[in-house]
């Protein structure tokens, strides 16, 4: 790592274990080994880095915030790799109020992103429970949980610079929206990881952040009453539907058990079934020209209520914060319940459910001691798969069997995507190689 | 091409000259020759096709609903070409209501998957003034009149269906909206044209039908009131604005001379110099729970005009579709009041304004006999810049050259794209190759 030192005089290097530590190993435990890590603070020097490691033949492994959950923001165990972080790239950020756009270097966090961008009114509305760089973002292709209102950052992202790896800086688009000048080669380093390049910049557009929200935890009286709900709230609702999440009882149970902050909004505590947290935004400071929010929100589910076929057994208005902490809380109560194994599963909507009542009897059949514990996105069809076992009866062979087999059934009989929001990394590779990317669709 | 009928007994096949008429000539005048016209009516018949023509050695060139404007759908000029015409794809049309999603034939019009769509409340969200066909829309990523609320083509596909020029069927994608499994290869085929294969069938996010709509026409006092009015509405309205139209005075005063059932709206019929149609939408049928739409645009206008700082002189409510019918006849009107050189540019927002006042100065002042008719979608930075001029001042070289200067203007200065909506096609090729397709940004 002399020679990579001298050859980069002016890049910040560390090469130290105790410096290296927390670019070596993942959220979910994995652990890898670095020679060293760079860390750019601009994309001159990230072609510095990338000719100088090119030059030396030394492998590299880009890494934004580290918060993915596939492995792949981490090096490989051989110690061969050097990590290029992107952490300090944070030269840019210039917000074009007019254009509603923001130009900004790949290292900013999304919670800085809309700290910075708060004092004007405007946000970045990819909405994530982790807090990721935005170059990690667009190398994921996130989505989250308004992604029914806001779609996923293909949707946000108008422009990128990127170090290929040749060490050339590209520019692809820019600030203006409309732009039709042929095949539009941006998109391929979108939800690429680092593939086509390392993505030091971004164009994104921006919104305004939304001055009132309206939430509810609704009751259906059954799953076939969730779909006719979700319809009935896109019609009568429109854009201002901002998330329709879906918690099923054993992960609120989880949520509950062992996060004693939580509280209980349902009566006497007793958990429903399954509940859905469905919340209306408008981007305006409430005004007299508009019933307030909450009201509409109360009148529309009594519309559905009493005009339309849909089976709602309650619903329960509250405070937004203490309904969300609850829908935050499912992740990491199930994984306090025993040994999680997690899936990210992409459906159509109406497959959600359907995977899930076929996984409650197939599933139970072929693996007894298996617990489901699941929620998700009914909205936009991403479903958080989560089985919990005993820790005692966890094997990597275990593991692997009923990973397969979940797989194999969402792909081969629903026509899912194995990895919804999270990319390949190693954890999913294996899935790629058999099923590659495309849901099946007949070609007549 | 007794040869290519031999090879495709069952594939629709057209020879007569005059059968072949309307597939050689463009909506603006332009001409080509085809040897033949090839109808598949499937992906399979394509298939066959494209297998056929390679193994003959016979160029080919595809062609949807024959609606663009840059010359890109007609064969050229030699008569080798066979035009495939995708106008009798249609197969497949499965309307999926839980899923809020379209499996369709590449064939089908956008007017005719409306009219279909229309008995289930929902409707296919990019609306234009012609009435292509959907593979057409894909080929060419066409954005239109709601881009402010819908976006794009790309923001619409889900999936596809392609034959590439080696005759594989090949799918890209599916009904599956959260699917991160790398490469998204499917949005190289959006706004590609058919570079990479003729699409036979896409999978589309369809969306309900607005049922209230309101409408204004604006007055600004200036132009620098126009972008401080746009966001304030943004911020008020949030994304029940549908539509943010600026018209200019030359454009409206040609459309009120030319198309006599058009109503002139304004007070004695005076044009002012800026003219801006604003919609608000919501997809629900009026309910109690709100205020009527149209007082709701009133009340957000005066909210506008007493609080912010924004220079509106006046405001006229009234029909929607007599204000739109003004707007949709500025193409025509312009067209008949002289030689017309049109140019589709793509700016940021902001130099929608910016290009228009230096144009202006310096187009006045360069070729002082051109007279400057231009409307766009300020919202979305799409500029229709059109020129008209005396048709005996016209000749293929001047129209070159004042092309090539306009174009030089707004690409060097403003950083915009040489075609916002309508793809390259011969009329674009020279700028592309000048240009290539990105927006200058810098690289830090």
């Amino acid at each position: 790592m002399t020679a990579l030192k001298s050859a980069l005089p002016e890049v910040d290097m560390l090469t130290e274990v105790a410096d290296m530590a927390r670019f070596v190993s993942g959220v979910r435990g994995e652990t890898g080994k670095a020679a060293a890590v760079l860390r750019p603070e601009s994309s001159k020097e990230m072609v510095q880095a990338v000719c100088a490691l090119n030059a030396l033949g030394i492998r590299y492994h880009t890494q934004g915030g580290n918060t993915g959950l596939v492995g792949a923001s981490i090096p490989d165990a051989t110690g061969e790799q050097v990590v290029i972080s992107t952490e300090r790239l944070k030269d840019v950020f210039e917000v074009d109020l007019e254009n509603r756009s923001l130009r900004v270097s790949a290292g900013f966090h999304l919670s800085e992103v809309n700290e910075r961008l708060e004092p004007h009114g405007l946000f970045f509305p990819i909405d994530l429970g982790s807090d990721p760089q935005i170059g990690g973002m667009i190398a994921t292709n996130t989505g989250g949980g308004r992604f029914l209102r806001y779609g996923d950052m293909r949707q946000q992202v108008l422009g990128l610079a990127l170090i290929t790896s040749a060490g050339e800086a590209v520019k692809l688009r820019g600030p203006v929206r409309k732009a039709n000048t042929g095949t539009d080669w941006m998109q391929l380093a979108i939800g690429s990881a680092s593939d086509f390049g390392i993505i030091t910049e971004a164009v994104l557009n921006i919104e305004p952040i939304p001055r009132q929200q309206a939430t509810a935890l609704i009751v259906p009286k059954d799953e076939a009453a969730i779909l006719p709900l979700l319809q009935a709230l896109e019609r009568l609702a429109g854009p201002m539907l901002s998330a329709f999440e879906f918690m099923s009882h054993a992960a609120m149970e989880a949520a509950f058990a062992h996060i004693p902050t939580l509280r209980n909004p349902f009566a006497n505590g007793v958990l429903p079934q399954i509940a859905l947290l469905v919340e209306l935004s408008r981007p305006n400071e409430p005004a007299a020209w508009e019933t307030d929010l909450d009201e509409v929100l109360q009148q529309i589910l009594m519309a559905i209520w009493e005009g339309e076929d849909v089976a709602i057994e309650d619903a329960l208005f509250g405070r937004a914060d203490t309904m969300w902490a609850m829908r935050h809380g499912l992740s990491e109560g199930v994984r306090c319940t025993g040994k999680l194994y997690a899936f990210d599963l992409g459906f159509r909507r109406q497959d959600v459910l359907a995977f899930r009542a076929a996984m409650q009897v197939d599933l139970t059949q072929q693996f007894p001691d298996v617990q489901i514990c699941d929620f998700g996105h009914v909205g936009d069809g991403g479903l958080h798969f989560n089985l919990v076992v005993d820790p005692a009866r966890h094997s990597a062979t275990f593991e692997e069997e009923l990973r397969d087999w979940v797989v194999e059934n969402a792909v081969d009989r629903f026509g899912a995507s194995f990895s919804a929001e999270h990319g390949i990394g190693p954890k999913n590779q294996k899935y790629f190689d058999k099923y590659g990317q495309t849901q099946p669709f007949p070609i007549n």
